[in-house]
């Protein structure tokens, strides 16, 4: 997904950094700032190591320069949808996500209001979505650098997923570890009902524990212990 | 979902009050800092409408008094698992939201670490979970308000779904289940160190699994049964 992060008059130089750092962390590179402050140390401090986008950043005068190129604007929110523009209702983060990857390969703008008015309801009523990230109506306004973090780990959540999560255990492993489980239980329980519970209640603690395949492996060789005993 | 959010060590007043919005934006309230600097202007300032939970924090000084009380210890890294902790390995936060919801209505403790550092290895090593969030191998490292606002988005994403909520295991029934496990493992394995690998395994599982009451109970009752044909 080639994603353009827009920051429309933001008055923060330290929001931009953190918004800097959180592109790099989600594999973003591409920022557009429309008429920001000058950008010295506290903004390059909050980027860390994400300065190289802060170095390559776009600036422009207004925002119709930003949207150039562009196949897909998306507006953000802190207000439920209705109040002052009843055209644009608000999406999830996560809808957002699936509605871009399936309709597009084209380039997203991802528009970010001023911290203290948003976005310009002219500018709003251009947008194809409204995201709008569900928070508590007591306090529903996000800080904006934490906004474009939480849109940008949603939209890049799958791409880097494979690289964290361990493999689960095969079907043929759990398989395996559910038949072992009817084993034990079949010797130490009479009543039939008794079985079935006790091996429902299992087969699910092993669902929950998210088992991977070592750990699946692990309880097999345990319950081979036991088998061996019994 | 009874979360307690907890920092140890944070070094900028900066990214705690920005951890203070962020909870209050996502509707939670508890935070413990443990040894934090004293909190003043720059706090507040990131903390915005946020400081009442600045001002209710708790403040500790080591980290397992920041623990009375948890039923679940959810850890958080910027790295991938397997380097100095091998034993640890990470979930993605919608793995934790999903094990959460389906586990229990005991209160969760979620940490992090330190801005530097990280939480420590032994800290770690009492974690049932510990949670990553997958980021870009380019710069992995999110800022720590980040972090907790990313979590913390996920948690509450569907908070207003019901939930069947499950009672967890009381600390004497755990201990009871450590025990007969400790028990069978000491009967079916010859080595010290199969032995302690075992124990070690069986024990993350049952963290892993948010054992309901119930759950851990029928454990046991299986654990009794396997003892009474050894």
């Amino acid at each position: 997904m080639d994603v353009r992060v827009i920051l429309i008059n933001p008055q923060e130089e330290g929001n931009i950094g953190s918004v800097a750092r959180a592109m790099k962390n989600f594999g973003y590179s591409e920022l557009y700032l429309v008429s920001p402050p000058t950008l010295g140390g506290p903004a390059y401090a909050f980027a860390s190591h994400g300065s190289d986008v802060l170095d390559s950043a776009a600036i422009v005068d207004d925002v119709s320069e930003a949207l150039v190129d562009c196949d897909f604007i998306v507006g953000t929110t802190g207000k439920k949808g209705g109040h002052k523009t009843p055209k644009r209702k608000a999406v999830l983060p996560e809808q957002l996500k699936e509605a871009l990857e399936g309709a597009t390969s084209g380039k997203v703008a991802l528009l970010f209001g001023n911290e203290a008015y948003g976005i310009p309801n002219e500018v709003l009523e251009k947008t194809d979505f409204v995201v709008r990230i569900p928070t508590s109506p007591k306090y529903p306004i996000l800080n904006l650098a934490q906004s474009v973090c939480v849109i940008l780990y949603e939209l890049s959540k799958r791409s880097f997923e494979k690289t964290v999560v361990e493999r689960p255990p095969s079907r043929q492993l759990r398989k395996n570890l559910d038949n072992y489980t009817e084993e034990i239980v079949g010797k130490v329980y009479e009543q039939p009902h008794h079985k079935r519970s006790a091996v429902a209640s299992l087969s699910r603690i092993y669902g929950k524990a998210m088992l991977s395949e070592q750990e699946a492996g692990k309880i097999i060789s345990f319950y081979r212990k036991i088998l061996d005993k019994l």
